[in-house]
């Protein structure tokens, strides 16, 4: 039975980007296929449901790569359903949904094979093969010889095209395979291609190489076969990354990676970084045009959607990539920003920021106070107080470097010489109760006075500080009814180390959100409540600002 | 005035290694020049206290660097003070220190300058000048001609080499300037061996260079000056390992990095990367014998140190970097784990790790299980079961990827038929309130019942979680006096993504030390005081059981 899935593999197809212009792209050209769905998945504390999947390829469309790589069909039911959802929830403008499966079992038929049928079943235009090309593997894992490895690889590749898949196929161990024995690593690429895989693809899969033994192997194998090759690398040595570019510069057309760079172990080549380099570093266009602009935004929804906190210091995409702390480099990007950036960060949609720590010295704060929409270089006094509060605080335990909100109503305390305050608060209480056959209760009581009435309000909660949430909403709902626009959407805890101070202190970050912008605060203290009922508190009166609230006191 | 210091050039320290071998290392061959404490505490969200700076110190002579670089004295008071404590409270075997600092003022006299007068009072063999190699740099942002710039170098360099100093040139944003006019770049590092610097480092200050780029320039530098050169990379393009090696491959012969990578933005090359890297991939010794073994441990507690949280992904030292969730892989790595380790991990003391998931097949549990002490391989329906329990919770928010502690007493549940108790919790009750002018306090109660006793106690702390450990010690400390072994040094906090089920869902990972080793538990709930309750009962259930205690009921 042959589907009715004509791959069309003159793809250019027209995408409009942010800027309005219309441009083309050739996804065939070069392959940039991702494989955050499937390899990415092996991460260490990564599990994807089916709505996860569907959600993250909506992104990488978006991101405009050329192939996705949606999972197993056969052999992991989750991704079997994908498949099928897929087809009928998922509209691509870029890509094309890739399924992953292995060579038929040793001895027997492609045709026959449950879990080549599965890939067949899955209805997708590409299918993405991993063939043994180790003769280590071959004989120690999978238990057969040199020739049988080959005739599985020529029957299931040869069946699938006959069912109208594009076959792509990845040679697994590759570079350790090549090394031990050339040969027969190339008898697996000719034997791939003679059966008409459109790419083969060379797997660093325990990702021990350096991108020398990369580009010589890459260099070698295109030689002595011809066929188009493609790269998949590990983190291991921590170059993945220059090992994808080392391939591409020996001939590689078709490079694998994963959003945020998640993987097995330390991890596959950061697709992210791969294209950036591609695109901004030398000049060779692999993204529709204006795709690049929305890199940052798409690395972090997707660090959202697979729950992982997004690492600071990710190469062009991370918080950190374009922020300064240093006293001396903060005066000089006063004069010439592109002096010390190694690109416009704009150009992959991330920004400059300027962090307020205790090693910045006032340039710093003033420049972070433009940042905030506040023109300080007129007045050195509120300056040098700002920078002296920061000091303190950050001795205390608070850090403002994640905590923007919180800094800005330092700023505007220091300046207007009063803090900001919607609401004057006298206690709180939370009490938390556990009982035998049921689950755990927050109840929290918050008293205080808002527009010179007194208020005294209890709450309710799955937790403590949702309860003071609640409480603390319901206290001042009638004065400021916009608080219903803000909500909690996150907190984050963490014990700073006891030899840091006198007694570990806890810090805790809170996010809030009025459904257009989102903004951070921080409170600390010994007491987890108390450190979050100040993010809190900050949080709120942050919002209320925002939405230009009139302070009645 | 001289000092007293007379560096020995011709070093090579004996060295006693782990296993007992003495070995020399010729650190002056092949410079590994640490810069964590000066560079690499410019990351966001770093500060570092002088007795942190004394401790990295320790640990960076025990990895057997040749160089610390230390910080910048007079420019940083903390660091003036570090240089002063160091000459006496630091004995180091294999590392000499070096202090940071910049070539004299425009228009001045190095020996007249404050702060290269700070750099002779801090007392080290070495000190490293960082000079500018980019004519923008000069003109716009120290606003100086390109021959003032080359008189500042020489004329700082010959002052400190006539005190006494060896000195390393940092020429800063050099690959910039040599695209730029590599002519200059030429006359800059020739100025600085003129003058008496023993290597000129050719620093990538904004991290915007590729492989082929460092290479490249390092060739072609190396050619025309035949300085000895250093090579000193950041992360901005995904290569500072690469770009380093590549520098060391084009004739450098001095490599500076930060433990874990820390630094501006997105780091510094990772100086373990790059040195295992050297030694495992390049059979290149650079450090002492059996230094190598230890470097997991020190990356760890260098991480503890500076308060961060460990990169569980970073090459070789990683908590991830050789762990393994594949079920494809478990059941070969049965087999063979050669064929899936791209190095021995015990190579760099670091250990092969199976992860416990819902990716996981039986495979994985059974070689858990083996990791843990527990021979499964003889109960097919213990596996089975204790696999599906595993999927269950892993659905409704647990992780046992991090927390081997509850998967133990998961495992013996199902083994044994029912859960390890040491004492049945009745209830509990935890009050946290704040009054004006007071820190805010906790009081809980815990009603259980342990050795046929009922005990009803209350116990106060400075957090709800505290106050809960108070209350739980004290209600079983007649029973089990070995509770007092046992501390809780640790509690994270995440609150899972409302998306992931039908209510956000609070995890709660506790970790508690003996003192000898320390082990995680994992609590989940809608409400973070339940869950924590749950990890604190699981933390300590497990500790007891680690010391043999014998139950009483």
């Amino acid at each position: 039975m042959r589907t009715a899935i004509h791959p069309d593999k003159d793809r250019g197809r027209e995408v409009t980007s942010t800027e309005g212009q219309t441009s083309t792209v050739d996804v065939e050209e070069f392959h940039v296929y991702d494989t955050t769905l499937r390899d990415g998945a092996q991460q260490e504390g990564l599990s994807l449901s089916v709505q996860d999947k569907l959600a993250i390829s909506r992104h990488l469309d978006e991101l405009g790569v050329g192939f996705i790589e949606g999972g197993w069909p056969g052999a992991v039911p989750k991704d079997t359903e994908f498949f099928r959802r897929a087809r009928h929830e998922l509209q691509l403008t870029t890509a094309t949904l890739a399924a992953f499966g292995a060579t038929r079992k040793v001895g027997g038929r492609a045709a026959d094979d449950e879990l080549v049928r599965a890939l067949v079943d899955a209805e997708t235009p590409v299918v993405t093969l991993v063939a043994k090309s180790h003769v280590g593997h071959v004989e120690r894992a999978l238990r057969t010889t040199k020739a049988e490895n080959l005739e599985m690889i020529r029957d299931t590749v040869s069946f699938l095209v006959g069912e109208g898949r594009r076959v792509f196929v990845d040679a697994e161990h590759f570079f350790d395979g090549y090394r031990l024995e050339p040969s027969y690593s190339f008898e697996v690429v000719r034997a791939a291609m003679e059966a008409g895989a459109d790419v083969v693809v060379l797997c660093d899969t325990n990702g021990g190489m350096l991108p020398d033994d990369v580009h010589a192997a890459v260099a070698s194998v295109a030689e002595a076969t011809g066929a188009r090759l493609g790269i998949h690398a590990h983190n291991d040595t921590g170059c993945a990354v220059a090992n994808s570019l080392a391939a591409i510069d020996a001939g590689a057309s078709h490079v694998q990676g994963t959003v945020n760079g998640t993987g097995e172990r330390t991890g596959n080549a950061d697709i992210m970084t791969v294209v950036a380099n591609l695109e901004l570093k030398r000049d060779r266009q692999v993204l529709p045009t204006g795709a690049l602009t929305e890199m940052t935004r798409i690395a972090h929804a997707v660090s959202e959607l697979t729950n992982i906190v997004p690492y600071s210091r990710q190469p062009y995409v991370g918080s950190s990539a374009f922020a300064h702390k240093a006293g001396l480099h903060a005066s000089a990007i006063k004069v010439d920003p592109d002096l010390y950036q190694h690109t416009d960060p704009g150009q992959i949609g991330n920004d400059m920021r300027m962090l307020v720590s205790d090693m910045a010295g006032r340039a710093s704060i003033e420049l972070k106070g433009r940042e905030l929409g506040f023109d300080l270089s007129n007045d050195r006094e509120l300056v040098t107080r700002v920078t002296q509060r920061v000091k303190e605080l950050e001795a205390a335990g608070y850090t403002f470097e994640a905590a923007d909100a919180s800094f800005e109503l330092l700023l505007r305390q220091e300046a207007e010489g009063e803090r900001t305050r919607f609401f004057d608060v006298e206690s709180w209480r939370v009490i938390t109760e556990s009982r035998p056959g049921s689950e755990a209760v927050s109840e929290a009581t918050v008293k205080l006075r808002a527009g010179g009435e007194r208020a005294v309000v209890t709450g309710e909660g799955n937790g403590p500080v949702n309860a003071l949430d609640h409480a603390l909403r319901t206290a001042i709902g009638t004065l400021y009814p916009e608080i219903d626009k803000i909500e909690l959407i996150d907190f984050r805890v963490r014990i700073l180390d006891a030899s840091h101070g006198t007694d570990a202190v806890t810090r805790v970050l809170v996010e809030m959100t009025d459904g257009a912008r989102s903004w951070e605060t921080v409170g600390v203290g010994a007491n987890v409540i108390e450190a979050s009922w100040e993010a809190l508190v900050d949080g709120v009166t942050y919002g209320l600002l925002r939405q230009d609230v009139e302070r009645v006191s």
